[in-house]
């Protein structure tokens, strides 16, 4: 085992699992070119967008162009019992792909054609690779669109791995309930397929559900077959500024409790809006601030902003600023998807730790204005971000990766959200998923009983945790 | 084993697994006047609404009250390696309740409370022998409704055990998409508790969804929580014949992919708006026709009927017949929940083997068209329904159960009616279950592949098969 950099103390204590030569030399001849031991490849593939740093790079990296290249790595790994850990794009913010117990990282990245689109269904069949702006160029000429947004430009295998979910979510559904069917390759290496393009079934236990959020830990994901929209005949977007992070929240909560169906409403507080100014040269006023979104006819638009508008004046609401056009929604849109990039560049050199909570909406207040409270009281920089419509949001601090104290100070900000949301009623991560951060907060959350449950199912999926193994739960 | 009867030749081959006096008196001793053995309550549990009629009863009836009461009933049967059947209210069509290994039959009926609702979140927490009509008797006051409604007062945990979806899924989902949380008692008589009241979580694998339509095979149901609805501000309701089965199916197809939010759209043959007149004394015009309901506002509602009024048009619909007081809709709505009942009563003594299918919609017409030719070719009597909307469609065969030729007719027309499905990328069933009837139709649907997921899955979490054996695939 390697010894552990201050940095990492808060990993789950692992151990470094053994990859023979002879491995590395039949992935070799297996895959050419396909296949990179090369310092570089290996550690970009064995970093992700978490605060964990110092986790050694997989030993190698095979860069898949079929299914078929997936299996025959998984059979190979299987035969040495060496990890496997697939890749997408790299964008998980939890450790999902770090090689903590060594092994071979598979990227799906090559994998990046739409198989079929069939407009008359509502549904698209990709390869893992695709990444949901690429999907979406594709298929925008044809009016149709994938509402799943989750910021960054993951990929549609990362995304369905991880349960992702995003701005549309309370409107459209997450992962979850848009992933139709998928392509899987087991841990032994044999090539399943789950669910059927039709909208509903009750054929067996619902793999494609079990698949869908399991991190890369029960298999591979190599096809998705996803259910997409129509592009809404109407599209009005705005900001609109409060008084207090109070009178947002509370403007959302009764937008939802009155079945309003916004398709996206994000909050950032005071702070992030500075933040946000200034990486993307906006001026959004300095105050705590709703994003919307409304799709339907122009009429049912006009509706549903009316609704919302009078909710927002109960609550001291500036008046809306629209953002009407096309270009207008866009340089909105990716203000707010920049946040991150934004919150991490406020403080120069500093790496985010981020949490993600989602609580039942009734509770949403007391959870964030408490944690804006506690981030604020701490000292410690932060930018938070909300898709409060479902009662989630995001809390990211930013640490000097060097100092163990603001590392052990940001930790337990995220204990503290983390704790008052299960108390709330809510989950320790709405969509960026368990990886290597939560999985204390799991146990706290699921119970020891289930996580047996889980754990179960693992050990007769993987017998030789050999699929992304130390993520989610201790086997 | 028994010798089968000739009514049960399509029964899969099973194994009557004994039943030790020492549990009989073991459950006694537990349950006194709530454990039953009386013939006439065993034969009660040991049938559904299937077709299957010579199957022995269980060897006893427990009635739980309480979630312990449950846990205690399958650790004593765990004991003894015996199997149990949970049981709801009795409404399976495809042979979920009949004790095939023998057993003990586990009557959930009495643990029917609402135990909280919120309708702040939207959220309401029952007992699983609730039923639908129950559920939304006690919430009409606080303007809330559940929309999931299969037709027979079904109870919320025998919903969620198969996945069960009906007329209102086309724009609420199904039960896989509004059951949030599960209290489960395992197969060693652990309680365990899956998903939270948040509306979305990535947190581990989804345990909720895996228990969602495993049909009693890998735990009973204890507690569900649901996702529960405003009732909408206005309701219209709609009947529309139409010249031709085709005329009525794209009318259909085109709503869908408008993406017009209709709430329910439900199609009747002419041979079935016959039985449904004759039942439920209606004069409903006999031909094709579409019965429908929107819900929104006044003026969403209105735009949605004139869309859904000018594609009928192009398709030769005859004018809509409105229902708009809750009287009038309350009057259709239970004619159509009769047409099962309405079906079987058209044929004194007969027994309806009933089939539903879904397939993507772009292929409803070509599925549910060859469906009812065949079926008007076989002369077998018949009946069909179908959530249109969802691409899902119902045919109901009937039989004289003492007629081993016309049992074997409507098999066979059954078989060419999922085979059809299947080839059109749709499923075997898409809500009844895979039940003793399905069991070889999704092993062509999912594969051996998946299948053995399944098994590896159901031999993890119930290693000597004591819950629901010998049901949705062999072990």
């Amino acid at each position: 085992m390697n010894a552990p950099a201050p940095a990492t103390h808060l990993l789950p204590e692992v151990v470094q699992r053994p990859v023979p030569e002879a491995l590395l030399v039949a992935l070799q001849e297996r895959f050419g070119a396909q296949c990179s031991s090369a310092l570089a490849v290996r550690e970009q593939h064995g970093r992700d967008e978490s605060a964990f740093t110092s986790v050694p790079p997989p030993a190698a990296v095979v860069f898949a162009e079929s299914t078929q290249d997936a299996a025959d790595a998984v059979r190979l790994c299987a035969q040495y019992r060496v990890p496997v850990i697939p890749y997408g794009i790299g964008s998980s913010l939890e450790g999902h792909l770090l090689a903590v117990q060594g092994g071979v990282s598979l990227d799906l990245g090559r994998m990046n054609r739409v198989l079929s689109v069939n407009a008359e269904d509502l549904t698209v069949t990709v390869q893992p690779g695709v990444t949901r702006e690429q999907l979406n160029a594709e298929i925008r000429t044809q009016g149709l669109f994938f509402p799943i947004d989750p910021g960054a430009n993951a990929t549609l295998g990362g995304m369905t791995a991880t349960r992702a979910s995003g701005t549309n979510a309370v409107r459209y559904g997450t992962m979850r309930e848009n992933v139709l069917a998928l392509e899987v390759v087991t841990a032994s290496g044999e090539v399943i397929r789950t669910g059927t393009r039709a909208r509903k079934s009750s054929a067996g236990y619902d793999l494609t559900r079990l698949f869908v959020g399991s991190e890369g830990t029960l298999g591979v994901i190599t096809e998705v077959t996803l259910r997409i929209y129509p592009l809404p005949e109407a599209v009005r977007a705005a900001v609109c500024s409060f008084p207090t992070v109070a009178d947002a929240v509370d403007t959302v909560i009764e937008t939802i409790q009155l079945g309003v169906p916004i398709a996206r409403v994000e909050f950032i507080d005071e702070g992030t809006v500075r933040i946000v100014n200034q990486y993307s040269k906006l001026d959004l006023r300095p105050s705590p601030m709703l994003l919307m979104e409304f799709h339907g006819s122009p009429a049912g638009v006009q509706e549903q902003v009316e609704s919302v508008r009078a909710l927002a004046d109960e609550h001291g609401g500036a008046d809306f600023q629209w953002a009407d056009t096309p270009e207008e929604r866009t340089r909105l849109w990716t203000a707010r998807h920049n946040a991150y990039f934004a919150g991490v560049q406020s403080r120069p050199g500093a790496r985010a730790i981020t949490t993600d909570v989602c609580v039942p909406i009734s509770r949403l207040a007391d959870a964030l204005l408490a944690s804006v409270d506690e981030a604020k009281a701490s000292g410690v920089p932060y930018f938070m971000v909300g898709h409060v419509g479902d009662g989630n949001f995001h809390m990211g601090y930013l640490i000097d990766p060097a100092s163990t104290d603001e590392r052990e100070r940001a930790e337990q900000l995220n204990r503290q959200v983390v704790a008052r949301a299960l108390a709330l009623g809510g989950t320790c991560t709405g969509e960026h998923g368990i990886g290597l951060h939560k999985m204390g907060f799991l146990v706290d959350e699921a119970g020891a009983g289930a996580i047996g449950v889980m754990r179960a199912i693992k050990q007769a999926l993987d017998p030789h945790d050999i699929m992304n193994p130390g993520k989610i739960f201790t086997v």
